[in-house]
């Protein structure tokens, strides 16, 4: 505001060396108030890491951090996921009996590349087949078709199933919409119909049955930082949320003042309502932390959803609450429900053993 | 840096009017980046919440925020513990078979009140007792001695362990170190040689031959907002962080600029090997979140931790890599480690069905 000339240039030139020294340590991927040793090396230790915390269920793929359940099956069908680092515990969180056979990260916000998905594939591959599963961005659904289509070429039998979850990205557009973390109710149905001995066909028909049922909105309130480049994945302002942004920060469908609680998921419920019929429907919920918002936060989101759906005659079978799927330290969440009937129940409730679901 | 008097009023002024407002938008509990209704319903909404997400393991007791267990037990000592509130999951998550028969949870960062603690004790004491699990602060500890007694003249046998994990604050102070996340595997084991019918001093002496080999240490990097007033609950420098800070943003050991992963990791499990000899044993390792961190980074975190422990002769027994005892949003981990023996890996090995650990 100073419009005297040589304060404002003095200001400006201050201003300017400040982002280049910011810019500057935030390259050396040391002064972010991130907990990493390296951009480059990120995905590495965070599988390594996974890997190590968890041997009984995981064996990692040497030189990728592609990881496989211990005790592969034989008989049945495989069931693999991917999809970009940043998600965690996506993809790997849910490698392990009673879900997937395989899960295959990319770079950061990235999707894996054929190779690697083909790679998975074939350690995890039997004479049953394998369903991939697939979150709809143009690169995973290109990616994974590549994939498949090698894997067919080497005889084996591929198939795959897209979640498309997110209620706010339009269906008219040409990609349909974004998948969310309601993917990973899909992965829990999926690898307890194949656990049970499903042929492939038919675990992809329970899949796409419980996909119909599907739908996610997502709020965002803060960014994350991109290791890479160390800049924000996205810019809000000081007291603004976005309902409807997704995972990577693509644009939602409201920016608006923070608001309550109970106020963002009515917001966010009625965008899901809008677009399915649940009224008299059991469903599970799903309450995904984008990595930053506290648990605190998603039981006080939880409590108002629970009061709503039971407002609107939509009957709760379960509830899962925690970071799921996140955006590395982005704040904000997701609300996902999934109608369940008495089949969607069973392999619901059936038996997991990954790094992050038991039952 | 403009020195023209009218230029650095003016500026001076729109700082002030800036921090008025922004001071204001935060008192009114709506435009904070939290997603909660209100500063004074948040205890009541997050334990409905929790609550309403897992009706088969816990019961609220009406009109407070008290949880216990479904399906009581009539004739094996009870367990309670009791923090602040902003530390969850804790202590409501810890819930359930196999740990916690009452949780009591305070204010946002204030301990349980002996009047609630007492309800507590009195809902789940059966004949054979009741043992109270405390950290080591001095309104957990005073609150908890005073809930006892009054307990002891109704004729309740209450018998206490106090959890001081924290190597960060020196044992020649008054209070002594104070508890960290460690407690979680103090419930883990206590709750399970509870559940197995082990006496009250045999579950006391056990949960104490635990707490003789467990070490915590944190780190914090951003601090949470307080939703009383809106403010940080410590100031940290934009590219620092702190070594051996508390949970509630008490002053640790080192405040620095931001290390890698492993050069933090290193710093802090030096801490913890200068306390105690782990040369040899078998431990649990416990990488906690303090909610602001994303998973990601506390899997980097663990690629190190045992990669070092390794290198040092210590064997990792079991991991646990999450949010156990967060500070709402606040940035920054703890690592515990655990020496287990036969007899506790068992007990941290036995069942439990709580909306956090399941075995």
């Amino acid at each position: 505001m100073c419009r005297q000339e040589g304060c404002f240039c003095f200001a400006l030139i201050k201003e300017i060396i400040k982002d280049v020294f910011v810019c500057l340590i935030r390259e050396s991927g040391e002064k972010m108030k991130k907990f990493i040793n390296s951009p480059g090396m990120l995905e590495t230790d965070t599988n390594r890491g996974l890997q190590l915390a968890y041997p009984k269920i995981l064996r990692q793929l040497p030189g990728c951090n592609i990881m496989v359940r211990q005790n592969l099956k034989t008989d049945r069908v495989a069931l693999v996921f991917g999809c970009g680092s940043g998600h965690e515990p996506a993809p790997n969180g849910y490698v392990g009996h009673g879900m997937l056979d395989a899960g295959v990260p990319g770079r950061i916000f990235s999707s894996p590349t054929p190779d690697k998905i083909l790679k998975g594939i074939k350690e995890v591959q039997t004479g049953a087949g394998v369903l991939c599963i697939i979150v709809n961005y143009t690169g995973d659904v290109l990616n994974f078709r590549m994939a498949m289509e090698m894997a067919q070429m080497e005889g084996i039998a591929a198939e795959s199933v897209i979640v498309a979850d997110d209620v706010a990205t339009q269906k008219s557009k040409a990609m349909g919409q974004r998948g969310l973390a309601g993917v990973v109710l899909i992965m829990k149905i999926a690898g307890a119909a194949a656990e049970m001995g499903t042929d492939l066909y038919g675990v992809k028909e329970v899949a796409e049955w419980a996909i119909s049922g599907l739908r996610t909105v997502g709020v965002a309130c803060r960014p994350c930082i991109i290791p890479s480049d160390g800049q924000p994945s996205f810019e809000l302002g000081e007291t603004e949320m976005e309902i409807g942004m997704g995972l990577h920060g693509e644009p939602g469908v409201m920016r608006c003042e923070m608001m309550s609680a109970r106020d963002t998921a009515r917001q966010m419920l009625d965008l899901i309502l809008l677009d399915c019929n649940y009224v008299n429907s059991e469903v599970v919920v799903l309450i995904n932390g984008l990595g930053g918002t506290p648990i605190m936060e998603l039981y006080v989101v939880n409590e108002f959803v629970h009061e709503y759906l039971n407002q609107q005659g939509i009957i709760v079978y379960d509830t899962m609450i925690g970071n799921f799927m996140t955006s590395m330290e982005m704040g904000g969440f997701s609300i996902s429900l999934m109608r369940v009937d008495p089949q969607l129940k069973a392999l619901y409730d059936a038996g997991a053993v990954t790094p992050i679901i038991r039952r």
